[in-house]
């Protein structure tokens, strides 16, 4: 029995079922397996019938196969592996306790920018043996080849790319696919409201370079990424680091306590998909902290560039609850798609003149070849269906390096439950500390990302950040396993 | 009488000539053409004979006869016409007088970055009816398909060129590149002395910032490019001005003078192809410049955007005379290849370290493709031999429209005598001013480059600048017509 174009077939009279029955078919097919998922009958790691034996088994069409595919997808139950099939995702690893949760507020500190941050950053470009550091997710997990189709096409239809300026706020095709995106996030930004940038480096540095001066204090979060110490840092401005819960985002009490004391200029807040914590602020949260900086009147910068890898679901950005332009988004396809592009983007709000200008003196705007690629990446879909796969490979190795962190480190090891993202933030167990094992690992071949570098003040020498963005492997598992053992051989 | 592989039968036996014999036949062979047109045997804008008819009347090779031609182009007596032949030049256009020189020491000035330049580069990007006020040359002018096929090949033979960050000091290939055509000016580069940038405008951005913070004073030229004046100004520092002659560049005496008032962070010379005045600093002045600045402890940073512009010859930058690391070489390709490719290099000397931070933590450097087309452009000699074109086609439209000025403008107007550029710098005749020569221009569809926005404090309020960036045309001919007539009916 072949049936093609089945599609219409479901819709259609012959089976006499409407859209309405199709969905039916496919809810019904998705809960089938599930079952056999949860009565073990399908085990952890195995492949799940193929879409052909499905739709042979039940009679249904192919689009009604991967629906209930796609949806055990989303449900975390399935994860598709290119050309070779569904398989069932491993259990969740065997639960560490999270690390503990300490609010500090800080004292204003000069941002080094780091030499430290400087140099790892530097050192993620060349191969560890055993890479557990990477800033980035790894070459393996990217579109490369999707990507340079689409670079062909553009020199195609567009070889005029390169003899003209590409003055900010740069093309205009990429401008109107983020404009139309930003409804996913509740935010319902136009092609005018958003300036392209070189990466989220530019977009922070810009941004901070239109709101505050050198010498000016900036609040950030206390983990936060590097990245945003060392924008502060080279604008010549001081940090003021706020402590951020793991689970609920930047301390509000903290915050507002901070800015009375402080004479604060501008706040940076990574709320979904924090890094290194990989925290999703909760909505209420967000909401919160807009409406408090605005009471305050201190600018809100929100890094949003890792909001793309949240494992679940489409929370909003805090720029949704933005009422009179004083949250400025910044975000990038640069580190979720391909980091040499150069890509990133900011809503800048009331400062979005300024801004423009500013980068319109400085770089005069990035190449436009790139931009166009984005878009037609966004406009194709093909964005949406990397960033499904892609969510489910990070989770799956999240979880799969959770699973070895459990097996190979000392007790009292505490792991972070990250809601998206590649990294995971470890609490070291006893007398471990995150620089002497960062220095003895590297001898040994495994680099990882220490603590200190997410604070401006040194903070966290017991904590350090593993990155999930190589393909899972022996050599991981490897790694991870020479690690715990460095870890418990520490000396304080 | 066919020969073939005829550079084999010359430098052998067959002729009897060796390799300073062949010399001497393409010298030969070039003054008999010089004589020609000199005597008026073959006039102006006429084709010269094809390499063939020389080849078959005077016995010799190909070789010998583009030899012969490419002695003439540099010359300055035929020109190249691509898939036509070589023609011969127009004689120069009738002496204008040049504008007149008033050195005068400025005050220093907040750099404001003007609204007006702003406003005339975005224009810039728009096509106006009559284009005289391009910022850069136009896009019949540059090598287009060329480096369309340049990105195909990258893209086949570095499919990775986006999956890892760029770091600073960007893409080795090109570095390497830079380095080794360094020696054509008298520097010796290598590859590790340069960093790559978004063209001159991140060049000079980050180069103002290692060297000098907010409020500090920055010497500049007056007149000088605008895109000096932006960056003082993004960076929040103040500008000074000093005089700038037409033939011999910025006024020595003059600087010393207003170093000895005023504390002077830094000195911004546009030493080879100045904009606007297209003047090249004798190599005695650069040298002179080098030393004065290096008595002063006062850093050098020589912006040579558009020194592969230069009509004749190659002559050194001032780097080449630096001995302690003070004089930050300031380059470009997108200037001359293709704007929207923001390729540009500096080298820094001694700040090197400091611009290669600021520039990893402020934009995470350029995309590597592009940086990769461009090597490959320079490695193969395409580079040189587009250049070579390049350099006759806009100095014959410099000539051009020096001739029409001539024609329609009323007496009383001077003209520079650039040596190289695609600029000319008009005094206007009689009552005429630029600012409202420019409104009314605009108003009419001609654009134009404003005296004033060459200058931090307002100067040039009788000076134009006109671009011969476009390819010449009727068209261009009626706009300086138009522009003729209202500089005549100008009220002061």
């Amino acid at each position: 029995m072949r049936r093609r174009g089945d599609q219409t077939q479901l819709g259609g009279g012959s089976t006499g079922t409407d859209r309405g029955g199709r969905d039916f078919l496919y809810l019904r097919l998705a809960r089938a397996i599930e079952a056999r998922i949860a009565s073990g009958a399908l085990g952890p790691g195995e492949r799940a019938p193929s879409v052909r034996a499905l739709r042979r088994a039940h009679g249904v069409s192919v689009t009604t196969v991967l629906e209930a595919y796609r949806r055990l997808e989303d449900q975390g139950l399935l994860a598709a592996r290119p050309r070779s099939g569904f398989y069932v995702r491993r259990p969740p690893a065997p639960a560490l306790p999270e690390p503990r949760w300490k609010p500090a507020a800080g004292a204003p500190r000069a941002a080094s920018g780091g030499a430290l941050s400087i140099e790892i950053v530097r050192r993620a470009a060349a191969a560890a043996d055993y890479p557990l550091g990477g800033v980035t997710l790894g070459p393996a997990l990217l579109p490369e080849r999707r990507l340079n189709d689409l670079f062909r096409r553009v020199l195609r239809e567009r070889p005029d790319h390169g003899g003209r300026y590409n003055f900010p706020p740069g093309a205009e095709e990429l401008r109107r696919q983020i404009a139309r995106r930003s409804f996913a996030y509740g935010c319902a930004l136009a092609p005018d409201d958003i300036v392209l940038t070189s990466g989220t480096a530019e977009a922070l540095s810009l941004t901070l370079r239109a709101l505050a001066r050198a010498g000016d204090l900036i609040a950030v979060e206390s983990p936060t990424h590097f990245g945003i110490l060392q924008a502060v840092a080279a604008a010549g401005m001081r940090a003021l680091e706020v402590s951020t819960h793991p689970r609920t985002g930047i301390d509000l009490e903290l915050l507002e306590r901070s800015l009375g004391r402080h004479p604060v200029e501008a706040c940076v807040v990574m709320t979904t998909c924090h890094n290194p914590l990989g925290t999703v602020m909760p909505e209420a949260r967000k909401r919160a902290l807009v409406e408090l900086l605005a009471r305050r009147n201190v600018p809100l910068i929100e890094d949003a560039v890792y909001s793309d890898l949240v494992y679940d679901g489409h929370p909003p950005a805090a720029k949704a609850f933005d009422r009179d332009g004083r949250v400025i988004l910044c975000a990038s396809f640069s580190e979720v798609l391909a980091p040499g592009l150069r890509v990133g983007w900011l809503a800048a709000g009331r400062w979005r003149d300024e801004i423009e200008r500013l980068q319109l003196l400085t770089t005069g705007g990035s190449p436009a070849l790139q931009q166009l690629v984005v878009a037609r990446f966004l406009a194709t879909g093909g964005y949406d269906r990397y960033l499904r796969r892609l969510r489910a490979a990070i989770a799956d190795r999240v979880q799969r390096t959770t699973a070895a962190i459990a097996r190979h480190f000392p007790s009292g090891t505490r792991v972070a439950r990250p809601a998206g993202g590649h990294l995971l933030w470890v609490e070291l167990p006893g007398g471990a500390r995150a620089l002497p094992l960062y220095r003895r690992a590297l001898a040994r071949g495994v680099s990882l990302l220490p603590g200190p570098i997410f604070s401006a003040g040194g903070r966290f020498r017991r904590h350090v950040c593993l990155s999930c963005g190589e393909p899972w492997s022996e050599r991981i598992d490897r790694g991870l396993c020479l690690l715990g053992e460095l870890c418990g051989g520490a000396d304080g």
